[in-house]
């Protein structure tokens, strides 16, 4: 928590506006909206991850009463019918390219009736090779997926995630089933090697991860003839991305695509446009409302999930702790698209700590399995797992505190982030010097079967652009309108700034969360960005309706400005008891008076400069069962930088709910394809997400280093809590069996005969 | 039509940018809304004008399939049953106090079934007597419809429709049924007629006329349990009078209770709110979105048409027409609530002409019959009447060219408007020079049973102080945000405002359409004042934009702003043809750029200090027949002071639309009541509008004397067509036979009866 501060609402807890609604159950999700004559789609996916579609013949199922029409690819009015993202898949054409590739579109008056329609088209497919991994993908004699390159197509969505441009895409032919490579280099590694006393290498894979939200992907979409309009309730992060990503499939302009972003059940990346255009498409070619909501086993087959990775790590350091030189050889799963991540997981391991000499060589390679996407700070926990193991194992090799080796080669404000600028304005070392200090770690002792694990992780968080309008209502209520999705309770927090500003109380505040054509604009709700990109915003907008407020008391009161204050929703002359006006009253006169300034309404424009990096420290206790090698989470700190909490009870579930995503990835989460490229965890009774059962109890400790740059001082905070934890708890299995386990999820067995051999 | 201007966009016609949705049937009205959950409401409405309630049985209803639940006032959530306004009733409790009065509502599933639930609820009636008609309210014996003076409450509706202040109501305890009294006086009248060398005396009659749009009055209420809080969508002028109406009604704060404003199908007045207290009062009590939609005879039982008036009228001239007195006496049936608006009628009367002497007395008088209300330009066709016809008289009287004596008595700016203030800036003499000139008047010759008349009319027209958005999109498009009802077109010319001010085109515009809670604030669609009142905050937001598009432009091209202009969509730096950024780019690097201005947009807020009058001459040349007393309308010529007209084209679609309307009152419409209070002209049938082949083509003279205060020069253009018609008629009339005619409407039989007496 924070410490005491100047403000009477930042920095306190403040209720989550619409937890309520929540927990009743009556918040409103895409799959909730009903129109006059909607009709529902059904998708039939492909059950090969390579094949010819030789025929579709769906006589039958326009038999089935309330089926209305079956749609293929060539019915759809969309331009690009050949895809380069997953986001721009909208139906395969002639061949599908992974398991689960949509291939077409049964749409009926009822759910019911489209599934059953579904099940009666008879789709006839030729199969071909399957490059189903990484190792069949680079085998000498691969077929080449995309031997005439990728299909170009627009922009790489990482860009929204992180600080930095993904950078143009180059390899449009190939000969390879590598897409990108990624090459950083710094000094010599030669001769950071030679001037080592300690070197450690090791080799680490993790597994692809889901992003498992609660809510499956949904959308309804609602075509508007005359106008050639569109618009699209949907669960997204993004919704003036889906918006652009729709209106340029479609051929549409994009004030012509509307994108209502609904209560979003979860997203954690995975809601960048997948069904969208495909569910636009479909209203645009029958000319009704759509829905689909997908069922899990759809949504596990057919969206984005977290690289699978395999990282090389080789690092030297002297006998006093300096780093000599990093060397790592990554290798990315990146399914059938590219989804560039490599210069992300490169960077970070670069990143960490200062270093001299650095080589560092990612390859981003095709397979035959839907392409993968952004996860919460996308491509850190897999390089992080790397190289927190490998600096634990380091310790370890020179017999130091892993605490003090991470310290003495900690980046600080204004050291590079590999290859791809600076660290802005950072607190690693404030975070690693209160985890000095926590009792976990300082009076950890030598109990069998136990231990204790430390980890950092680290992230530039993203900056957009973004604007606000706020309004003082006649009933003394201050609305403030974004176009930001709240993904985490942002709205609940920028209430909490306009109601510190405007010194009114948090019930007087209402946050209006606009759509794409109501705005305003703000970023996607991706990236750590939004709290510190547009509490901005709101703070300025609400400035301008105080000064508005304010001056139109300066003439009620016929006082001076600086005489006047705002407390408790009212104005009033300073010293002055009975001198008070309530906002209210000021707007019905800002409302009503000929000659006056016009109703109190003010925007704010922001456009931050700076990111403002997010560092954390996890500490993890484990103990493992020495007689099956079960691991059981005994404890759990997160030690976070987040500048200034605005709203700490918000900041705090985002560090649980990432902290608890990080022991999926460390102890449970794996996207099992067989060399068919067939799911073998397409269903949560397969697909092992963490249960409440298996989480500790997350202490979180708030580390106040105020961003120079962000709103108060406050920093991006959704990334951060989920990258330590596969290191983290791998760390703390070390200490408690001696054992270095070197793949995720780490599982009983695996570990069990680790334990056997050491 | 307007000279040419320097405008690019203004001035010329433009589209109706709904027009096609209208059209083809696409547009969206209240009663197209249609909800998930949503019930079905029917009204059951009073037989009696006066009664009481004995019992009300409901068992029966509750029987039929499909009925939800049977509501009485006792079970509505609403604070006030003893209602003082027609728009503040809901449903009546223990007494009713017009045919029409709604005394309980049917709630189904379908609105058949709810139909049919209303047929089977037994209301006992004890029947009260009934005052139905002014002679009856006056009579020495007469029942006091409110002996103990009306119950207190709100505001008066007429403020929303001038520039005036209704004043206080004071007679809360009542010893008649006179509710109010006006009296306007200037120096002496008894001096005035002693100094005349010509009276003339007259009493005139106008029947109450209904507003008569297309569309009645529908309304959908959608309840939100968990925060109390109420959605109506509705068809009307006054989206945040009735927002703040309807909380006030229910006990919600204003900003629990939003109003969405749907496209209008006529409002002319009447839709400042009346069924919606009571349908979000249902929908609150059953927790249900509740659907009511009028029919046709229960909309003319339970609105609110225009006062049926009595004016005896007397004035004095001198030889060469300078008139020295003018009285009246006004009597206006008010219906059962108050509808305040004799200090109109008699400031009007005593506003058009200088005269020195004036005794004004208007009565408004309490009667058993549905409240009347607002009806464009509200009192002005009845004191026209009389004014215009006495003057006409006078002229006769006087041997003196009508034309020629009202131009030397017609206000100017600065003189007074009766005893409300001063006309601030005014075209009267410029219309009647305008009117000199024409060819119907200049040329009328003596043509046996046709005749030219002449008449004048004027309003003040009211301003609300308004806000605007504006926001420049990434494609290109210009959005424009309002928080005022498009009634009129009015969209369509804040788009043209918007677009001629950025230098773009108007297909590049759209103009959004808030509602109470997206706003921003405007005020209601009445008073001849949305043009002008909102056109001004649109085209300060749209100087915002520009602002910033010309520094974003600055600094792309590195060039000073003075050499910028923007021009087809695009910023160019002038007189070098191949440096120029189209607004979508610039849009795009505002919402992109870190440590740039933040994304384009602005806001607007005006609050304009004077209104500005609009003045109107029409001419009407007639033929009556000699055998049968039936007029047929010639000629129809419709002079207007518009200052600047924005939209031509929309300008003249309110003149069309007003001068037709004022053709109804001449010869048409007429509410009738028989002595019980029945209404006999409860349905289309009965109730005569004019149709398409008893309006002549309407000739449109628009004068430009532009209003130092409107936006771009533009005055309000609402209600002033609708004022003379009756007058102007009458005149024609007595030109073509020689008859005065007294009474509105006129009747073929009333005037042949007169011709043959003449």
């Amino acid at each position: 928590m924070t410490a005491e501060s100047e403000y009477q609402i930042l920095g306190k807890p403040g209720k989550l506006v619409e937890g309520m609604e929540k927990a009743t159950g009556r918040a409103r999700y895409a799959g909730d909206v009903t129109l006059s004559g909607m009709l529902h789609a059904r998708p039939i996916l492909s059950p090969y991850a390579h094949a010819r579609i030789v025929s579709i013949d769906y006589t039958a199922a326009l038999q089935i009463p309330g089926v209305v029409a079956v749609l293929t690819a060539d019915d759809l009015p969309t331009r690009n019918q050949t895809a380069s993202t997953r986001q721009s898949t909208v139906l395969a054409k002639d061949e599908v390219l992974f398991r689960g590739h949509p291939v077409a579109v049964v749409v009926a008056d009822s759910e019911a009736a489209a599934q059953d329609g579904a099940t009666a088209v008879l789709v006839d497919y030729e199969s071909l090779p399957v490059v189903a991994n990484v190792d069949m993908a680079l085998a000498a004699d691969a077929p080449i997926i995309w031997p005439n390159g990728l299909p170009k197509e627009g922009a790489d969505l990482t860009a929204a995630h992180t600080a930095v441009d993904a950078g143009a895409e180059t390899n449009e032919q190939s000969s390879s089933n590598v897409h990108e490579e990624t090459h950083i280099q710094r000094g010599s590694v030669d001769q950071g090697f030679a001037a080592a006393d300690a070197i450690v290498e090791c080799s680490y894979t993790t597994a692809s991860v889901h992003q498992a939200y609660l809510e499956p992907h949904a959308a309804v979409a609602e075509p508007e003839l005359l106008r050639n309009r569109l618009t699209i309730y949907t669960s997204t992060q993004d919704q003036f991305g889906v918006r652009n990503q729709v209106a340029r499939l479609l051929g549409l302009s994009r004030s012509s695509v509307t994108i209502v972003p609904m209560t979003v059940g979860g997203g954690f990346g995975a809601k960048y446009g997948i069904i969208e255009p495909l569910v636009g498409a479909v209203a645009m070619a029958v000319q009704r409302p759509i829905r689909l909501v997908l069922t899990r086993s759809e949504d596990f087959l057919t969206t984005t999930p977290a690289q699978a990775s395999d990282i090389t790590l080789k690092i030297g350091a002297r006998r006093d702790g300096t780093l000599t030189a990093i060397q790592a050889k990554i290798t990315l799963d990146n399914g059938v698209y590219p989804f560039t991540l490599g210069f992300l997981v490169g960077n970070l391991i670069a990143g960490y700590y200062k270093c001299a000499n650095l080589q560092i060589d990612c390859s981003e390679v095709i397979t035959h399995k839907p392409q993968t996407g952004a996860y919460r700070a996308p491509g850190a926990p897999q390089a992080t797992f790397a190289l927190e193991s490998s600096m634990d194992e380091l310790a370890y090799e020179l017999g130091m505190d892993p605490l003090e080796l991470r310290l003495k080669n900690a980046v600080e404000s204004g050291d590079p982030m590999g290859e791809i600028g600076v660290w802005s304005h950072i607190g690693l070392k404030q975070c690693l010097e209160r985890a000095r200090a926590h009792p976990l770690w300082a009076e950890r002792a030598n109990v069998p079967n136990q231990g204790v694990g430390l980890a950092i992780g680290g992230w530039p968080c993203n900056v957009t652009p973004a604007a606000a309008i706020c309004r003082a209502e006649s009933d003394g209520i201050i609305r403030v309108y974004v176009g930001s999705v709240d993904l985490t309770g942002v709205n609940s927090t920028f209430a909490m700034v306009a109601a510190e500003i405007l010194g009114v109380t948090l019930d007087q505040v209402e946050v209006v969360q606009g759509d794409t054509r109501s705005g305003p604009f703000a970023g996607p709700s991706g990236g750590s960005q939004i709290t510190y990109s547009v509490a901005a915003a709101v703070a300025s907008a609400a400035q301008a309706v105080k000064q508005q407020l304010l001056e139109l008391a300066e003439d009620h009161f016929e006082a001076r400005i600086d005489d006047l204050e705002i407390k408790d929703g009212n104005v009033r002359v300073r010293g002055v008891p009975d001198r008070t006006i309530s906002i209210g009253s000021l707007a019905t006169i800002a409302e009503t008076k000929r000659g006056g300034p016009g109703p109190v309404i003010g925007e704010g424009r922001t456009a931050i400069t700076n990111s403002a990096p997010g560092f954390t420290v996890h500490l993890a206790q484990v103990r493992v069962d020495p007689e099956t090698g079960q691991t059981s989470m005994l404890r759990y700190v997160a030690i976070h930088d987040i500048g200034f909490a605005l709203n700490p009870l918000l900041v705090e579930g985002q560090i649980h709910g990432g902290a608890a995503q990080g022991i999926g990835w460390a102890l449970h989460e794996a996207m099992h394809y067989d060399e068919h490229g067939e799911l073998l965890t397409g269903s949560l009774m397969d697909y092992d997400v963490p249960h409440i059962d298996t989480i500790p109890s997350i202490e979180v400790i708030l580390v106040d280093n105020p961003s120079p740059s962000g709103p108060f001082g406050a920093r991006g905070i959704g990334e951060p809590p989920i990258i330590p934890g596969g290191a983290v708890i791998a760390n703390a299995i070390r200490a408690a069996t001696g054992v270095r386990v070197t793949e995720l999820p780490i599982r009983d067995e695996t570990l069990w005969r680790a334990m056997q051999r050491s």
